[in-house]
């Protein structure tokens, strides 16, 4: 049987199986208090969260039941080394969800989930080359293996803060895949076409269908469930889970560099998001929108007691409409409630602060705040307030125009940059 | 380097990473409500349940850590096939701590964890042959698929129900290892010895080390909690975790045969126990030892009810001494009230039979009882009454007394028995 044809097979079933197992795991989840509540919706009811582990288990089961037909491609190592790693990554996934792990533990967990794959793919005598534009072959040596538990950390951790919208975990992943399928069938068919097919990409690109064809059909049966108004919550174990899977496929295939491509809008996500991130500009516990009458708006942070320096980059941001700046006199108390209003409990007031407003309000001044640094709350910058299913609909389709592009780079522009490009 | 020495470090290393974490999970076991309370006991405090879910990720750790010492004997892709069986039987073992599966689903966990192991077996091209005494060897084709599932079935279940007092599981599992362990080294140093060493051989008896000394190690750690009075419960992820690793050594290493015959305590608890579990013979929901001023009686079902025919046999196996009858007169108040008060909550009385007692206290009559089929149990009948923590010892003896015969019985007599025996 042609390997192509039971990996779609394999997928229509783990899309019913999800489909099928998604509610009924629901009431387990909310049974152990693995729930959480939809800050952006006026119901209070419980969400299961976490189910991004179900569909996890289920796409473990489905890559393992292809295993045999790897070997038609001559893959089967890096074909499992690849199945550990997601597997131990749906594993740590899960336990982040269960057990609420701290940020800088869970940072490197896709790290150590990698394992499996550079461990394999170091006895297996793997390539650690890269082609440089203009250049030709570097060999990287053992920074290689650096890049790739990078590149796990990257693409995991990427998904994972471009997320609080409902949909918008699932459709970022399932727009990502879509553009890996179609890079896998443009080289597989174009090749194939102009008659000059070497093994070498045949098995790349086939390794990397059979791992990111399940992830698709998994991932169209979450979003049935999340998308607005959202039934189920994915969870940390789903971003994980896909980034994970992105990240095998980019490795075993030998196509990180267009891999990073696609998920450009989560890079710039998380690059934008770097200085809220390392608290060099105050950071509140939530960037998630704010809500009011059905419509989201921007959230803020406030920069009152940041350093002078902080509030000129940031006007420099606003200039190129990379910010919002907002401005409140702190003496009407009027315009304060209003904020307040908004704002719900978005922002983190702590102790220390919540005493220096108390001083501040004696002495009357301004209340500076800015525009929370992530991708989401720009959008709702330029374009808000709008609805939380209109918001998650633009930020798919930014994600649908950048893959496009980066396809188009990738098979007409690099032939003229990469001349002896050999994928 | 030498593998072994390999395998012997990260051993090392996995059983102090195992003391390091058991406790620290421990209390984050308690936050999400993985705990239990100890029936044995008289205290009713909180202990963390499912630690063997901690042990199992630190095993997976290591033996993934160990994977490029595996090429030295040609074993990588069978041994990385094991390693995902054995992390799906983790994964599902935690899962059903968490969610109390039901005893049918979970009965099957096991041959959905195997698949990757068999599926590999399969693509490898694995003998299928097994040899019969006196005959020679038979080709079972698709039928050693179903031999090598019902073995890890096999395994997983009878560790799962031979436990219920502290120390039990583990310290079985330890006993297993190590009779393994004597059993792959006897084969490496005595083919050295006589230098007939074959590389088929050394393959499976170095990759059965692989898979059973960081085991063995953390097991060790594990009992250290887990012994009398156990500060933790390993629950059924160990068990599930320790039985897949016994088949999985099994099965890679080519010696199943010599693996059923070290369990052999476990087997003959699991057929003792089948009419019980069939529900041939009534069972109570709990069948663990009856405790009265810290010593340990055996528990009993109800046969009353039951037909004739039941007590004819049961007559049969109490002269066998594989059982003990306790009866009582329902007439006297006193006597019904002293058993009461030993039996606690131990047996299920459920509506119906509350229902025939009270039709049967107005005719004034025997009530009958058995001393539950489990070997715990007929141990008590014969030794008791002791403490937990002897009755642990007493199994445990048991289990050495059982592996070394059936080494003995291995390595001496099956010379007779087998010929031609290549291992």
């Amino acid at each position: 049987m042609n390997p192509l044809l039971s990996v779609v097979g394999i997928s229509i079933l783990s899309y019913f199986g999800s489909v099928y197992m998604i509610p009924r795991a629901s009431e387990s989840f909310i049974s152990i208090g693995l729930f959480g509540r939809d800050r952006l919706k006026v119901s209070d009811q419980k969400i299961p969260e976490s189910l991004g582990t179900v569909v996890g288990i289920i796409y473990i089961f489905a890559v393992t039941i292809l295993t045999p037909f790897t070997l038609r491609v001559d893959a089967l190592v890096a074909y499992l080394s690849g199945i550990l790693s997601i597997q131990s990554m749906v594993m740590l996934g899960f336990a982040d969800d269960l057990f609420d792990l701290r940020w800088r533990h869970k940072f490197f967990l896709p790290a150590i989930a990698s394992i499996p794959l550079l461990l394999v793919y170091y006895v297996e005598h793997g390539v650690t080359t890269i082609v440089v534009p203009y250049y030709g072959p570097i060999d990287l040596g053992w920074l290689y293996y650096i890049y790739m538990a990078s590149l796990a950390i990257f693409a995991t951790n990427c998904i994972n803060i471009y997320a609080g919208v409902n949909g918008l975990e699932v459709g970022q992943s399932i727009v990502v895949v879509c553009s890996v399928i179609a890079n896998d069938l443009l080289y597989l068919f174009h090749d194939a076409f102009i008659g000059s097919l070497q093994p070498d990409t045949v098995r790349a690109h086939t390794i990397s269908l059979f791992f990111v064809v399940p992830l698709l059909s998994v991932s169209l049966a979450l979003i049935k469930f999340n998308w607005f108004p959202a039934k189920i919550f994915v969870g940390d174990a789903y971003c994980y889970f896909a980034g994970m899977v992105l990240a095998v496929a980019g490795i075993t295939g030998h196509f990180s560099k267009t891999m990073l491509s696609l998920i450009m809008p989560q890079i710039i996500n998380f690059l934008y998001s770097f200085p809220q991130l390392l608290k060099i500009v105050p950071c509140p516990r939530h960037r998630m929108p704010l809500m009011k009458d059905g419509l989201l708006y921007p959230s803020r942070a406030d920069i009152t007691d940041s350093p002078g320096s902080i509030l000129v980059i940031m006007k420099v941001l606003k200039k190129l409409k990379l910010i919002e700046i907002y401005q409140t006199e702190l003496s009407s108390t009027d315009s304060k409630h209003e904020i307040d209003q908004i704002e719900n409990d978005s922002t983190d007031v702590d102790a220390t602060k919540a005493t220096k407003n108390a001083a501040s309000k004696t002495n009357p001044t301004k209340k500076i705040e800015i525009s929370n640094m992530t991708v989401i709350t720009l959008v709702l910058v330029h374009k808000g307030p709008i609805t939380e299913e209109e918001l998650t609909r633009t930020l798919i389709k930014i994600q649908v125009i950048c893959c496009v592009m980066a396809l188009l780079a990738r098979h007409v522009l690099a032939k003229l940059i990469f001349p002896n490009d050999n994928i």
